[in-house]
C-alpha cells in the first residue's frame, strides 16, 4: 500500500518550552540545517509545562486547519529518557511527530476526519521512531525535541523520507479520557477538558450532541454551586462581566465570561464537571 | 478609479490570543490552505486581553516599517459576535484586516502618511466585509479570527480578490480619543496613552510638539505627585534605577527608569496627565 | 583575506522585547523593506528585561544549530543610546548583529567551534556598525534594534554587503564571567550560570570536565543547604518532584525536578556555587 502523503514543505511547530531559553530555536536550525527552505510555523510554545492533555487541545484546534502535506511537530514531553517511545502519526494526509503520550492522538484524529468522516480515529497509523538517516548519531537524553522529533520532522517534510521509513509501526498510547458527556437522571453531564488563555471553559459536549438531547428545548447549565448559566448565541447576549454558556469555536459548550476571565470569576478548573438542564421556566408553559 | 495595491505575499498578525492554545495556529492553517506560499510574519500575539488601545499602539508602532503591498491581519476583538462590522482597510499601499472597532486606524494612518504625509487619515477607504469566495460557508460567533479576518486576509495576500470585492464602504468606528497635548495656564499637558512591556510609559506628546511649546528651552515632566523629571537625550543620562524623560523611539515624549521599570517605579498608568514645565531654575537667568 | 561568508537568507531574531508591543515587528518589517524575501526565524523575545547575561545562554543554545550562512540579530540592550557599539561579529560563516555588550561572543565560539574546535574564541573577528548604505539617516537613541541592528542584519542576510564593509574592525567587549569549574580540596566547583523556563539549573561544567575528574567514580552534587543530589542518566531515573542532578541538552551539569522545578523547590538562582563530590558511599569499599 502506498501511503497518501506527499509533503507540501510546511511544518507547525508547539511545544511548553516557551521563548525565553534556546530550546526552539535550537529545533528551527536543526531543521533548517537539512532543509534550509522548510517554510516553519509556529503554533504555540506556551503550553503549560508538562501539560500533555493541554498541549493536545491545542494542536486538535490547530493543525486540522492546515493544508494537506503539513508536518506538525509537536514536543510536550514529561517522559523524555524514559521508556516512551518517540513517533511519527499519520491521519489524513498530514504528519504528526512527537512523543507517544497521548499528545498527537485528538489532532491527528481531526485532520483524518476531513478525509473520512467515519471511523477516523482508527484510520490513523502510526510508526516509532527507531532510526534513519537523518538522526543524529549521539542524541541527549534530555532533549528529543532537538535530537530526534525535529530532524524526523525536517526530513519528512522535504520529502527525504517517508513515515514508514522511520522504524516499526507501533499502537499508539492514549491519554487518560475524561468522562464522556453522557444523560443522567434527566440531565446531561460534561466535563471541562480545557481551560483557554482568556479563561474561557470548554468542555467536551459537542453542539451535535448537546442538540440532539436537547430537542429544541431551552437549556440552562448548572455549576458545582448550584447557580445556572443561560446559553446564549454570543458573548454579546450577556453584559460585560456577566458568565455566559454559548457553543465556541470548537463547536463544543464553552463558559465564558464577557469581557473577562471564566476561570478567575467563577473559579472553576480543568476536570469539572458540568451539568445541563432543561429550563424549567422557559419550557414549562410552552414546551 | 484603480486602487494602489499589489500584495506581495507577506502577512503580518497581530492579536490577544497569546500562545498556550491553538487559536493563532488555527489562523495561520486556514491561511496557508487558501495560499501555501505566503510567508506570515508574527508581530505579537501578547496584546493584553481585549485591550483594543494596547493593540491599536502595537500595531501602529509596527506595520509603517514593513514594505508596500503587505496585509497585517489583526485581532483584539471584544466585541465578536455583536454587531460591529469586520473590516478591510486602506492605507497608502498597505491593507489591513480585522474588527471595525478602532483597532486599526492609528496603524493604517501611519502607512498612509508615508505616501502622503498631509490628510493621512482623510485617505484611508474601508469595506465592510460581507460576502467573497473565501469565506466559509459556515462561520462561528466567537472566532471571526478564523472564520473571516484570516481567509480574507490571505485572499488579499495572495492577489485572489481585492479590496473593493469585500463588500461596501463603510466609515469607521474611531477609538474614543485621549485628550490631545494642549498648553494650558503656561504648561504643556499629555497623557500617557501606552505602557509597554518593559514598563516605558509612552504619551502622545510628539517630539515635533514639545519642541514647537519649548523653543528651544530646558524643561522638566511634572508628575502627579509633584515630583520633576529631567528630559534627556537617552537612557544613559541618568544613573541606573532613575526615572527621566526622554522622546523615545516613536518620536514621542516617554517616561522611562533606567534598567527598569517606568510603571513599577512610578506607580502610573495609562490615562494618567503628565505636564511639560519649563525648567525654571536652568532658564532663569540664561533663558 | 576574503571572508568566508555567504548569506543563506536566513535571519533569526532575539530579544527582550517581549510579544505585547510593536518592537519585534518593527524590526521584522525594516528587513523585509530591504528585502522581502528574508526568511526570518523567532528565536525568543521573552529574554529577561535587560538580561543580557541569560540572553548569550539563549542565543549559545540555540545558533550553533543553523545553517551556515545564517544571519542572527539579537538586541538584549540595557546600553542603547550610550557609548557602547553596535557590533557584527562572524564565527564559523555564522553572522551576529547587536550591541557590543558580550551578547553575542559565546554564539559566535560556538558557531566558530563547528569550524576549528581548537581556538574557536580567538578566531571571532568584529566589526563596529558605523556607517553603511541601508542604515537610516535619522535614528533614534533607544531603539538600536530597528535603526541600526535590523537593517544591518537584513542587508548582510541579502548579500548586499558584507561585514567589512560596515565599520572599522573592533575587539569585543566580555561579560564578566563566572568563577570557571575547578578542583578545590578534593572537590569540583561549578557554578549555576543560567536558568531556563522549566526552572532547570543549568551549570558551566561541561560533562567532559566532570568526567576528566570523576575518572568513573560515582558522584553526587552537594547543595548550598548541605544536602547531597545523585547524579543520573535522565529525569525518568527518579520520582516525580524529585530533584536530580544529569547532563543535560547543553552537555552541561544541571539540577532539575522531574515534573517540577529546580528553581521553586531548591530555591537556588543564577550564580550559586555547587561542589561535586565522590560518593563515598558507593566508592568507599568497591570503589
Amino acid at each position: 500500500m502506498r501511503l497518501a502523503f506527499e509533503a507540501n514543505g510546511i511544518v507547525t511547530l508547539t511545544s511548553d518550552f516557551r521563548t525565553a531559553d534556546g530550546y526552539v530555536g535550537a529545533m528551527k536550525g536543526v531543521m533548517l540545517h537539512i532543509a534550509p527552505d522548510l517554510r516553519l510555523h509556529d503554533i504555540a510554545h506556551d503550553v503549560p509545562p508538562q501539560d500533555v492533555a493541554h498541549g493536545a487541545g491545542t494542536l486538535a484546534t490547530a493543525c486540522r486547519w492546515f493544508p494537506r502535506g503539513s508536518v506538525h511537530l509537536a514536543v510536550v514531553d514529561p517522559g523524555v529518557g524514559t521508556e516512551r517511545a518517540a513517533v511519527v502519526v499519520v491521519g489524513g494526509e498530514h504528519v504528526f511527530v512527537g512523543p507517544d503520550n497521548g499528545l498527537l492522538i485528538d489532532a491527528a484524529t481531526a485532520t483524518a476526519r476531513a478525509v473520512q468522516p467515519e471511523r477516523a480515529r482508527e484510520s490513523l497509523r502510526a510508526w516509532r521512531i527507531d532510526e534513519h538517516q537523518h538522526l543524529p548519531p549521539r542524541r541527549s537524553s534530555t532533549f528529543h525535541g532537538r535530537d530526534v522529533f525535529a530532524p524526523t520532522a525536517a526530513a519528512l517534510a522535504a520529502g527525504l523520507i517517508s513515515p514508514e521509513e522511520v522504524g516499526p509501526t507501533v499502537e499508539l498510547v492514549e491519554l487518560p479520557s475524561d468522562p464522556a458527556p453522557a444523560p443522567i437522571g434527566g440531565h446531561l453531564g460534561a466535563t471541562i477538558v480545557r481551560v483557554d488563555g482568556f479563561g474561557n471553559l470548554v468542555t467536551n459536549l459537542s453542539a451535535w450532541q448537546l442538540s440532539a438531547w436537547s430537542r429544541g428545548r431551552a437549556v440552562v447549565v448548572r455549576l458545582p454551586d448550584g447557580g445556572t448559566l443561560p446559553v446564549a448565541k454570543t458573548f454579546g447576549d450577556v453584559a460585560s462581566g456577566s458568565p455566559v454558556a454559548l457553543v465556541g469555536s470548537e463547536d463544543r459548550l464553552e463558559v465564558a465570561v464577557r469581557d473577562g476571565s471564566a476561570r478567575e470569576v467563577l473559579g472553576l478548573r480543568r476536570g469539572t464537571r458540568l451539568q445541563v438542564e432543561v429550563d424549567s421556566r422557559r419550557n414549562g408553559g410552552a414546551g
